[in-house]
């Protein structure tokens, strides 16, 4: 089988250089184009010079339709309203579309399920191994810890540029935890917790949040209890495992039919 | 010289077993009297016996100004309006008045302060000798770590139980990091983040809170910078440790002269 | 159904008070007798004073048959000698024994075992419900996460006063991160490092040990891997927690078959 | 003032083209020469290329004294041998150098301190302002927290191709914490624990190491007492904190009278 193409849409980004290195470093890939908004400054400019990587001979380019067309997978940590755009076109493509982009609404997840009959999509909150598997023993451990005695706490703490707050991963891990307990997250969530409080709802999971520094990103669940406490976290060095994992998805996904998956199929992982 | 005699001001709730358990165990203090609210069911019961160490001898009950007439001292975890009163009783007597209660409002400050002029008194958010060493570690590395590199964020994880956020060690840490940086903290603080938030503010102070459990109390001040990060943390194990710095304090107090005195001032620390 | 009599052996030490504690505060469970070895001071005194819950008509004795005789069940965190001597004594009741000794050898297990033909026995490292259920998770993130990529290393933390290490729950953790991996504990351990250490075993699983203070009992087992870290960590805030669950054990075995049972068989806990 | 030309020797290892990278990122610093051993595969490529940056215009070359002769200052993480050869050519050329080799002997500091007659040499255990600001405050701690009531430990964890335990950082802050307690680290430190090791001796300074992953360096000193913790931590997210700081030592050096500095000069720390 030749090299899987992929393209890398927001590629001047910081999280667009960390996937052209992670294809960079991955065999059985190859950057097949990169792509900017029409207008960016880096337009024009070696793919890989920008990477760090030294020149590839890959041109930053602003039109995705041809390079789609050519590719066999799209790499996709940009914004929710072009992810949505994004999708449309690699369904008309019938390629692969691995979506790591947050904040999506409602309205976006419907453009991506539609998008999902004729593309082969993968979208997570977080592509890297560890989370995934987190998130499963988080599930059972909620699910084996009762409400009237162990209490559910997630903390989260990313670098000082972050605009938003509890994390897309955080949120992954709550709704983890929500399922083993099996109620719902939105319904039983504490997101803030300022001045009189009155006593902890039994049943609640509750969200903290650190901002600060260069922190790649370190998440904690804790089950509290009467005596005792259970605390399953993750750290994130760099943000290099989320592109490994990106193209480790592309790579899965390759050859597989349309439809909508998740990181946890990608991984083999599923709670007991 | 005899020993101190102590009165513990709401004797029948947890932290006023914990200290009349502080009192027996401390070489050079006595139990003088056990006072709880008036109309309380324990008034009468035998102080020793409701704290778990067998009978002692002292019963419970709910009029201060006898007791104080006859004691040296007075060990205080109540609650603000009562504790105002009280260190006017203490005043009265000229005796050592120990106050630990949390949530204390400027008229309350000016109530003790004003007491102050006749009692002895030792008032701090936190009795354990780690914290206060903590709040001194926490000013040198808030003035030696500046704010256009180092961010600082407080959190603290207390037990389902407890009503209000950020707790009263939180915000003594967070007064200590002020201190080091030369601001102030009530126009500097970080209280909350829900949603989208912006990045961080530079030179903030933010806060999160973990409630859960049966947890004693965690703090932990994160200095947060480019690269590296700096935690310095306290774990209580058990209330134990905030009853037997009362009484270390109290001890500590006799035969000084009237005035308002820090823990800092009891354990002989102080910053660079 | 009766209130199930239990026989503290080893009364009058720590974990001996605690149980006395725990039975005194779990509905269906009652005190039939406390045992001492023969000569012990607290012999004659009352077991419920020295545990300090004031006096409750049991006498500390020195001769196990006759309070076995009358019982349904032997709480026991002895020592190994005298924990086989008691399955004997145990297994001639018919009764229910719970063993929370640590340090058993090969022949100790050998003789409970035996003794397991005719009492019902439950036995584990660790009696709290926190660590049962993260020896699960741990097997679970041990087979997923495979050791070419990631390093299992277990770390505890314990009082100043133990005399061992690692701790029996660090090596109840240790074996079951090496039945996730389908390794033997034994030939993969690494439980010394200290000067020129070369390289890290690939597969090993490392142990460190933290000595200190009053704690009661912490223990992490992390998942290093390239750029990403999982950590699965307990924090046991007092040994209470370890004689609940022991009358836990006592009131589940109960009525059961005579047989060799464990905390995951109590707790209904399995990996998947 | 011109720019400060530095060589970097060992500049094909991991730290070097760290080193290189952070010259390049420096205001006030560039790139004067490359050095590596004899025979070493990359001499005659360009050492921006290698360390990432693209070609800079500086050959990897085997011969430092042609190098030294024209530069202001040497960046040298190589090993201890190598280290005092530099040591002397530094002399020699009456520049600055600045030694982050660790596993110095008795010998080896010799050597460093006679050439330090000539040269201006800045040597450290660790280079980032994270740690050297911690081993103040872990004196300062040491001193406050006395033996009789608190343990200290110092745990580290590096990735799993470190070849050496404790960690050079991990023996720079037991000195610290030595020094706070007035006493010499070798007598006083537990560096091994394994089986029965009876009860920890008061006064003594325990280590303990983890290996795994790609961890840059984790750091924490524990002072545990009765019923209370304190943490100091410190965390590396990648080594280009040790090499912004060696480059920030050598700007500091720059024009300073002959002499052995500490980063502790440089960062202009100093315990109370």
């Amino acid at each position: 089988m030749t090299d899987m193409g992929l393209v890398v849409v927001g590629a001047a980004g910081r999280m667009g250089q960390a996937l052209i290195r992670a294809i960079a470093a991955t065999p059985g890939a190859r950057l097949a184009a990169a792509i900017e908004r029409k207008g960016a400054s880096e337009i024009g400019r070696d793919a890989g010079e920008l990477a760090g990587l030294g020149p590839i001979g890959v041109t930053i380019a602003d039109d995705p339709l041809p390079a789609f067309a050519k590719a066999d997978g799209v790499l996709d940590f940009t914004a929710p309203a072009a992810t949505v755009e994004f999708a449309g076109y690699a369904a008309q493509a019938r390629i692969v579309h691995v979506i790591g982009t947050t904040g999506l609404g409602p309205e976006h997840e419907a453009g991506i399920a539609a998008a999902a009959r004729h593309a082969t999509i993968v979208k997570s909150g977080n592509m890297s191994l560890g989370v995934n598997l987190l998130a499963v023993l988080v599930e059972q451990a909620a699910k084996a810890l009762g409400p009237e005695d162990f209490d559910i706490e997630i903390l989260e703490m990313h670098h000082r540029h972050k605009v938003d707050a509890p994390s897309g991963t955080a949120l992954l891990l709550g709704e983890a935890a929500a399922k083993g307990r099996a109620i719902g997250l939105a319904d039983n969530s504490v997101r803030v917790r300022d001045g009189h409080t009155g006593p902890r709802p039994e049943g609640s999971i509750g969200f903290a949040t650190l901002r600060g520094g260069s922190v790649a990103g370190d998440h904690s669940v804790l089950f509290a209890g009467p005596g005792e406490r259970i605390t399953l976290s993750h750290v994130a060095e760099d943000r290099a495992i989320f592109a490994r994992g990106a193209v480790k998805a592309a790579l899965w996904a390759r050859g597989r039919k349309a439809g909508l998956y998740s990181m946890r199929d990608v991984l083999g992982l599923d709670a007991a």
